[in-house]
Order: C-alpha cells, then sequence, then structure tokens
C-alpha cells in the first residue's frame, strides 16, 4: 500500500490533475468515483489507485490497480470526499469523419465555452438528447479537466468529439455535407426555433456564457446557415449556455420522433414489465 | 470612508453572506454588482456599500450609500474579483394566490433541490420561459443565499416563489384550481413530454439532483397528476434538474405559442428596425 505523499506516482497524479498540458501529452485523462470507473472499457484503465473504502464500493481491487491510504487518495482527489477510486485513462481519438458519417447528423458547435459545469452538462444533455457529436474550439475550457468529466456524468466517455482551431474551421465541410449551422442571434431573417425544420443535419452553435458568439462566427453562420430564436419573456437577458442546447437539442429530437431515445424507453418499458411477472 | 474590518456594520454583513436564518430573520439578502443592483426597485434598498471603483461603474454614489475601501469590500463579498457595489435589500413576499391567479399558470414546483448553481438557473429558465411562479419545499437550498442569488441573473429579483413545508402540501390547491401536476416518471401510464397538452394550468415537479423525487411526492403525483418521460439517448441515466426544466418549461412555451415571450420579440425586432432608420 502507498502511504507516502511524497511517492513520485502520486506527485505525477498530481500534476496531471492540475496540468491540462500534461495530460494532452500523455493522452489520458483523470476518471474518479465508483460509478464512472465502471463505465470505462478495462482496455483504456492505464493506472488505477483504490483505498480499502473504495475496494469495498467497487467489490475488488481491480486487476493492476494499487491500494493507497486515505491521505493518499485526498492528496490526488479533486473533490472534498473523495469515494477511494481514482484511475488514469486513455483517451479516444475521434476523427472529424466519425461525427458526420450518419445520414443526418446532429451536432453542437460550441465556441469558447469557458464554464466546466456547463461543458460536463451539455456533453451530459448532447448525449440524452441523441446527438453524434460536439466540435470544440480550442477556446473552450480543457474537456479533460476533472470538474467537467464529474459534470459529463460519464458521457465524455462515449461522446464523440473534436477540437477546431476556430469553429468556423468546421463550416465549409458542414456545407458539402448538407448540414445546416444553426445560430440564435435576433436578425430579420431569424425565425423562432420551433419553426425551422432539424430533421436533416442540423448543427447549433453555442458561444460563450458572457459574450456569446464571435462577431466573425456569426456572420459566417448568417451567411451559410439560419438564425434562430429561443423566444425569451420578462427580463431575462439570455439564458445558460447548456440551457440553450437543451432547448435546441430536445426540439429536433421532437421533430425527429426521439428515434434513438424511443428506442431506448421501449425496451426498459418491455425489461420492467417482465420483472414485475417474474 | 469605511476602511476598518472591524466596523460593526462590515461585521453584520458578512453574517448576512453567512446565515441564511439571520437574512430571513430580517427579511432581506445581498445583492452584489453593477448590473443586478441595478435591476432593484430603489425602494428596496435599505443599505448600499461601493468602493471608488464601484461608484465610478454606478456613474455615482447612490443615495444613502456609504462608500468604503477595496479591503472592506473584498471581506464582505462573495466573490473572488468584487466589482464594489453591495446592497442589502428588502425581500419580497409573495402569496400563493398570486402564483396561482392566472388563466392557466405554469408553474414548476421543486423539491429538495440542493445546488446553487441550478437553483438560480432554475429561476433564470423559468423566467425566460413565462412561467407564473416556482414552488420550493423547504428540503431546497435558500434561494437567498448568494450563489443562488447570482446565478438566477436578476430572476430573483423578479420571479414570483413560495415555499411549502412539504412539496405535496399545495397539491389540493391546484387540483382544486385546474392545475395538473406532471412529474418525470417510467411508469406504464406515463407518455413522451410532448403528448402531453400543456395548454391548461400545468405545474412541473423536479426532485433532487441525486435522489430525483420522494416515493411518497410521486406517488400523490401519479393519483391527481400525470407521469411524463424525457426520451434519453444512449447511456445517460438523467438529465440535470435544471436542463430537465428547462425542456419541459419550453415545450409548454411551444405550445402556448410563446405568448408573452413572442410580443417581446416583436417589440424588440420594432426597436431594432427603428433604431437602424434613425
Amino acid at each position: 500500500m502507498i502511504t507516502s505523499l511524497a511517492n513520485e506516482k502520486i506527485k505525477h497524479m498530481v500534476q496531471l490533475r492540475e496540468k491540462a498540458k500534461l495530460r494532452a501529452e500523455e493522452g489520458v485523462f483523470l476518471v474518479e468515483g465508483v460509478r464512472l470507473f465502471r463505465e470505462v472499457h478495462p482496455e483504456d484503465v492505464l493506472e488505477c489507485y483504490v483505498t480499502e473504502r473504495g475496494a469495498v464500493l467497487l467489490g475488488k481491487v481491480p486487476d493492476g490497480a494499487e491500494t493507497v491510504s486515505e491521505n493518499v487518495m485526498q492528496k490526488m482527489s479533486d473533490v472534498k470526499t473523495p469515494q477511494g477510486v481514482l484511475a488514469v485513462v486513455r483517451r479516444r481519438k475521434y476523427r472529424r469523419e466519425e461525427l458526420l458519417a450518419g445520414n443526418a447528423p446532429l451536432l453542437i458547435l460550441a465556441e469558447d465555452l469557458q464554464d466546466p459545469g456547463n461543458l460536463g452538462t451539455l456533453f451530459r444533455t448532447a448525449e440524452a438528447a441523441g446527438a453524434d457529436g460536439i466540435i470544440l474550439n480550442a477556446g473552450c475550457a480543457d474537456v479533460y479537466q476533472p470538474k467537467v468529466v464529474r459534470a459529463t456524468m460519464g458521457a465524455v466517455l462515449r461522446m464523440p468529439f473534436i477540437i477546431e482551431e476556430n469553429i468556423t474551421d468546421c463550416f465549409a465541410v458542414l456545407a458539402r455535407k448538407g448540414i445546416t449551422v444553426y445560430a440564435a442571434a435576433l436578425t430579420q431573417r431569424a425565425v423562432f426555433y420551433t419553426e425551422a425544420d432539424y430533421t436533416g443535419g442540423s448543427a447549433f452553435l453555442i458561444g460563450n456564457e458572457g459574450n456569446g458568439l464571435k462577431r466573425q462566427t456569426l456572420l459566417a453562420a448568417q451567411q451559410q446557415g439560419q438564425e434562430v430564436i429561443i423566444p425569451m419573456a420578462g427580463s431575462t437577458e439570455s439564458l445558460n449556455a447548456s440551457v440553450s442546447a437543451a432547448v435546441l437539442l430536445y426540439e429536433a429530437a421532437r421533430q425527429r420522433g426521439f428515434g434513438k431515445a424511443g428506442e431506448r424507453i421501449k425496451r426498459e418499458r418491455i425489461k420492467r414489465e417482465r420483472m414485475k411477472q417474474q
């Protein structure tokens, strides 16, 4: 059992927690907590640390894991009350083509999204709404920082995403694939978001929390896309970024008849009915 | 100018920031920042403190305000980088009847919502979607704590809300008023949330972030309300609480033709058009 805070491995784990650049260089990220750890493919786990309590929660010490004292876990952990399971996990690499491969892809384009909670919630919501992928610009917060990973509730393990230097870098290929870019903007051409047709390939632009979309991004979107309005009553000036994304994505899901999500509901209902009958 | 951290008024401000009970006893809450302060009715401001920088941002020292040093402001403030404006504001009292007075009220019923960011975002989203009020149970986080106030982006100043000991305490009066309670639950009776009709009085139940609704609340909702499902694709187990509320509220707003919100858009468009012509 590792009990020393001066252990080199432990020091390295702290570095991985703190430094986005180091995580990127090593092509890894940290996964903490029992629930999230269980969702990781075992072949993607490069290192794993558990406390005795963590091993009890997991039911065993995972293959190749090292046990550590509570003290050491607290040192490595990003949360106040660690569950006692922390792993170094290999990143999956996605190619642009994967995100755009479907028949009518549903995408989020995120520009300069800075708040880790928003970014994580965006991943979680996008998965739930049946999105095919997320394209981020380089100005977004690091998807692999512990707070974002936690807020995704596991969606970061499953939702394909890529990073473009500028979000407009992907506009040409979106146009070639017939995917319409939708930007929220109160222009004369803008329609209520419920009036646009999202049954074809659709990509929703979500801007920075405080400043919205960059001017050049909005102009590019106006040239090849469609402006939409989410109507707001009262004196609210804007919606939270992940809330806007949720409203747009679920309107698209509604128009698409909740394809994948609807199938899942049917399966779960049948399962529950069978369990009742047993 | 107050420059001493030991000043009794300053000590009291710190107490008001830290203690929900004291804020409740005095019937006040704290409003920080230029933008939010500007939205407060002047007659509701009981005390106000500004730094020299804060006064510049505001354009003047407000009537009755006291100037304080940066040091003193930092001591009172809830944020790392205070703008230099902090006020003690009188709470508005709402009666249950006010929330239920409309023709077809649109309400949120929040049970044990604990996360300040979620609760604040819920207020912000509810105002934007045109909701008439929010009913919270006593187990929710304090609406008047600084983090929640900030996350509402001003909606806490405008959105009527009341607190019931148990959320089910309001079910009888909702039934008398013909307001349907909607709970998210995967039961046999449940319909997709887009299949229910929210053009009549509608109240959406939103449960605790980790545990959902209490068992007795769900049972009561099943007896007099309607279960709805927000379909989820992938492996997501749930949506963020404020995201669920947003999806439901905006579906209701859509079915209602965006009444108040639609009117506002029309007014803003006319205003912009006039500004262009000038």
